[in-house]
């Protein structure tokens, strides 16, 4: 591939803080071109963007747990490119890198961001897989079960948003491990999908059941952990339906749209008080040096076919902005991800 | 003493069900006579009246982590007695024993509650004490202090209610297990006596300061560990100054006048997940094994004068109702406690 300052290089553009629901013309494509590389850079083509419902905070004002995203700038995305030029030793042209990217053509990184650029495999499954499984979602999921909720064979794990590309691998992983795993999702489908293909020994659909009615029914004792990915009402039902010492993870508040940081907050709370449960957080950054040994295992489960991969693939740059709101207004089970080009 | 089926009950009994705050009218003086005793049953004299803001819980509907009181019933606190007769061999008539009592000058007690009665040992320090320093709120401040919190020299410890039986103590400990402390209290006298009695290295005055303003300057790096007393706006606030994989401990939510088992939720909870904190309960029932333990390592720290105790002692059977309310009014520092009777 040729490059020079010429080259053309499409960008999705923030036009304007959201208010509310994220909408696809909060966004522009402009098309620009490559910028310099100073010392440290690495030049990467974007080839996949993977999508998050935490990109939402991201464009608040706050921001969340990273800077915010400022009108005028791309939009940020965690993605998959090829290096394409670098100022960096540690990374060649040729070579295949996951990490933050943005919605652009070609995107330039540093090395010394709070998640560095990390090199790709050569493996025997899709690129893109990458991005899911082993990628933000199936390590928060392998993270958040193992090390956060301290899953064990015998215990009763409740898993919300479960056919979300961390919840679907959640309930996987849990399974594993020896636990028996409630699902719940939205729908007579996706609760089907839940336990023909994550794992889940039974499903709530929140849309058409009183959850509070079936967990008491599925879980008289009371739920040994929960991993909760949609905060909101149902954490709030969940609280009532703890065993003493039971565990929550807070991975997410989807429920709430991340329209802003502060979400609602669990009126039944002090349950963490009468019930002396723990509540613990999940957030890959702090997992940074056990991610090799967690992607291996991951890895090794793939491979003996014991995790099911669902991807929800969609292809051509021009779709960035449309798929975002997806995330929030329920898309189909699995990691969403837009391909956006081949490696050379 | 004499006791025969005929000698006189005095009874606070709980009228109706408070609405909002407690009121003495939500009680009634009736004098009853005294119980039969079946099998396990130990009949107390009542000695001393302990105060708890989890005693308005138990007049709510749901009765949070206990049995709601019903109107009709004489109200509940935990207490200091003298058996009068037994018919549990672990009893004898003339031992003073603490556990959870009610309001009236005779109760019956089963030796199968959730917290059995305590034999208390003769000691050089006021019997009252055992509801204080070696009663819930020290040995709640002393486990959450040390297994809720885990709280480590060189800590930096925040306490909210730092005047209260439990939050008093509280500072103490962590002071004692060489943390830096920071105590939050209103106005300008409880801040001074949190610093001058309770160990305090700073005092935020809730009441006249920026919480959130005082901590960004007296703790630019965020919060180790938070012992959370008072729930509402003040956890927020919290949430927001908490140094990452910092540690909350939900003990109370006196903020929120314990009229309702639902409290406001805390809108910044999403930073359990983006800082990985942990939040943990404390409820005493959990450690009841550990009880001797403790009381042990708190009566030597009081026996070497490094723990100031501070009780706030008031007298007559008849003031029962009437102080219940000052538990949310901001009452005079340490245990409030209400003298009764002494023994035989």
């Amino acid at each position: 591939m040729t490059l020079s300052p010429d080259t053309p290089n499409r960008q999705w553009i923030l036009n304007r803080r959201p208010q509310g629901d994220v909408r696809p013309d909060d966004f522009d494509l402009v098309v620009g071109t490559l910028p310099e590389l100073t010392d440290g850079d690495v030049l990467v083509r974007t080839l996949f963007f993977g999508y998050d419902a935490s990109q939402r905070i991201w464009l608040t004002d706050d921001g969340g747990y990273m800077d915010p995203i400022m009108p005028g700038e791309p939009m940020r995305c965690g993605g998959i490119g090829q290096v394409v030029a670098s100022q960096n030793p540690a990374y060649q042209p040729g070579q295949i890198v996951e990490g933050f990217m943005a919605w652009q053509d070609y995107a330039v990184m540093r090395a010394d961001g709070p998640m560095p650029l990390r090199h790709l495999p050569d493996a025997p499954y899709p690129l893109s897989w990458n991005l899911g499984v082993f990628g933000v979602g199936g390590l928060t999921a392998y993270f958040g079960v193992t090390d956060g909720l301290k899953v064990k064979a015998g215990d009763t794990v409740v898993i919300s948003a479960a056919t979300g590309a961390t919840g679907s691998l959640a309930c996987q992983i849990a399974k594993l491990l020896g636990a028996r795993v409630i699902g719940i999702a939205g729908g007579p489908d996706k609760c089907r999908w839940i336990v023909e293909h994550a794992g889940c020994d039974a499903a709530i659909d929140y849309q058409n059941e009183d959850v509070g009615a079936r967990l008491a029914e599925l879980v008289p004792g009371g739920v040994d952990a929960y991993f909760d990915n949609v905060g909101g009402d149902m954490l709030d039902t969940l609280f009532l339906h703890m065993a003493p010492k039971g565990r929550i993870l807070i991975c997410g508040a989807m429920s709430q749209g991340y329209t802003d940081v502060k979400v609602q907050g669990p009126t039944n709370y002090m349950r963490i008080c009468t019930h002396q449960l723990t509540v613990q957080g999940i957030l890959l950054f702090f997992y940074a040096d056990e991610i090799p040994a967690a992607a291996m295992q991951l890895g090794q489960w793939v491979q003996e076919g014991r995790i099911h991969v669902e991807e929800n693939r969609h292809e051509g740059f021009e779709k960035a902005p449309e798929l975002l709101p997806t995330m929030f207004t329920g898309k189909a089970p699995g990691k969403l991800v837009l391909h956006v080009a081949d490696p050379a």
